[in-house]
């Protein structure tokens, strides 16, 4: 089996009336892996941000009323992100706040919605909201784009080792990470 | 002492640029008191909301990473509101999400600032931000604020019953409810 698949565009979308920015990706896996891919730590931390990071889990509790921290690593240097999950919905929904330490009193509503569109394919739209068009810009021109289509793309990658492993036909060799 | 004291105004502004209510609020009590009275369920339900409603709290953990749910009810009819605390910082700030349960998908940032008047006074800021101008116009068109201000005349009630009782010559008879 190819884990090439088709090449996917994440559009990412500044919303014109609210200071809001908006991002769409297909992925070749039903809801219920991307979702997993998402709550599960030991899978989120696989694929979420660039290559060039690493990065550390302190605590995620991916269920309505938990929490997360975690932090992002590179030559010595450590970036802390924290917050909450307001509500987690199977396979459908995650709704959190996100505040990057390095500015405490930054702080976004996320929504991560899962769209199911059948022969194990999904649309996620996420959408980031803060109170400033200002904060908004500063965070779209401060190279987010990179980082989120870098971590689609591992994404991709993890999703595809799942596949993999789904199929009768597994090759010699456990993965060396948690697989889906 | 005279519970009378001076009448506050509540302000509630609809901030043109972004789909966000600011509400401004002074009270004659010292940002410890007005925190606490925000903090400590025992206490938040003497003055949430309008008198008309009761309130149970199922639970509020009012601290970073901490929910809340909440049901205020009249003549058999129940209303729940939930959500997370992103961030309490004592006596300054609480970043909470919150959600209305009559309209599961909603969802909005509240950010509550208290400022230190001096004098034992306190300036109380809370912005309620979410992602359409529609959903914001809304809110404010459906009573928000007879709810909003005959709630904060409860807190300055509550505030002057735990001045009272901070003075050498409390009278007779203990509260019937916890105090500050």
């Amino acid at each position: 089996m190819s884990t090439a698949g088709t090449h996917h565009e994440t559009e990412i979308i500044v919303d014109p009336e609210v200071p809001l920015v908006r991002i769409v990706r297909e992925f070749d896996a039903p809801p219920e892996k991307v979702f997993r891919a998402h709550t599960d730590p030991e899978l989120v931390v696989q694929w979420l941000g660039p290559r060039s990071l690493e990065m550390r889990v302190e605590h995620y509790e991916c269920r309505t009323g938990g929490s997360y921290r975690y932090v992002h690593s590179r030559d010595g240097e450590e970036y802390g992100f924290h917050g909450s999950f307001h509500e987690v919905r199977p396979n459908e929904l995650i709704v959190q706040t996100f505040t990057f330490e390095g500015d405490p009193d930054g702080v976004a509503l996320e929504k991560l919605r899962l769209e199911d569109l059948g022969g194990g394919r999904t649309r996620l739209t996420a959408t980031s909201l803060v109170d400033s068009f200002a904060d908004r810009d500063a965070f779209v021109a401060g190279g987010m784009e990179t980082g989120i289509q870098e971590g689609y793309q591992r994404l991709d990658e993890l999703l595809a080792r799942s596949t993999e492993s789904d199929s009768p036909a597994q090759g010699e060799g456990g993965p060396q990470e948690p697989t889906m």
